[in-house]
């Protein structure tokens, strides 16, 4: 589907297409956000544009700052979300099994927010830009369904971000 | 296509469906983030699914932790958008032609943010999440576009209010 996504990782073990991790996904999807509301021949459809690597600990997956469309959903192990502040380097959040990264840069092509970080060895499978536009090409339905998952957990940590950002609130979010 | 738009502000001079308007959104399309991308057919059969109302001044558009599953374009006017904080209530901004509001319950069912209120005499353009499913279901293609560039938005917010909340940083968002 999308020959280049190994070279995304080239260092890394490459595990193949998600097609062969169905039944991992399936094991923590009531963890996967993102495949709330999905039916399994939807999950199946949607892993069969996505790949799947596997890290050692302390290897960075997204690094502050790069380029990337891209975003991460882990499927074993842990990853320590990591942002430069005026304070110095802050651990954000330590996610596991289901969570999803990088889905910022995935939608608006700009640099990574934050660094992503394997606490232990961690598999993970990778949903390109270019795979999700052949998903709404071809699969519209299940495309906008996905679209609509992604923008629910979008506003819910704008929601979050919103309120903790109050004191300095600046834009309309309503 | 939608009875029960006209509903949702019964006391406002309903002005009819927005494909009425289309000139009008053409003159401050350039202003209007969710219709970037768009093209003119493409704005002329999301207009066919939306409907416009005009209010005077001072008048509650939306009302902060009330229910309301839609949004609103501001052709005309403006709008002052309303936050109640532990510091009493403060103006998070002053919005015209072409702001977008209330699209963060339109996604997600949860209660208004903030409240938005006429400064001026202003005309607006309201999109159901009924209607934005018709669209979905009826113009697949132009729904999931209409979807990626809510998200384009909402990714642009999530941002700002993310680096806003540096100093009380959680969750997730790469």
């Amino acid at each position: 589907m999308n020959m280049g996504c190994r070279e995304l990782y080239p260092t890394l073990q490459y595990l193949g297409s998600a097609t062969g991790y169905v039944e991992d996904i399936l094991e923590i999807v009531d963890k996967l956000l993102l495949f709330e509301d999905l039916r399994l021949p939807e999950i199946e459809s949607l892993c069969s544009f996505m790949h799947c690597f596997g890290a050692p600990r302390d290897t960075t997956l997204l690094q502050e700052g790069s380029e990337g469309d891209y975003l991460l959903i882990v499927l074993t192990g842990s990853v320590r979300v990591v942002k430069v502040t005026p304070d110095g380097e802050k651990v954000v959040a330590i996610v596991g099994p289901g969570a999803s990264l990088g889905e910022m840069s995935m939608i608006d092509g700009e640099p990574r927010f934050a660094s992503c970080v394997t606490v232990e060895p961690t598999d993970f499978a990778v949903l390109t830009r270019r795979d999700l536009n052949e998903v709404l090409l071809n699969m519209p339905r299940l495309g906008s369904k996905f679209l609509l998952v992604l923008l629910q957990i979008m506003t819910r940590r704008l929601r979050q971000a919103s309120v903790n950002s109050l004191p300095n609130l600046s834009g309309a979010s309503v």
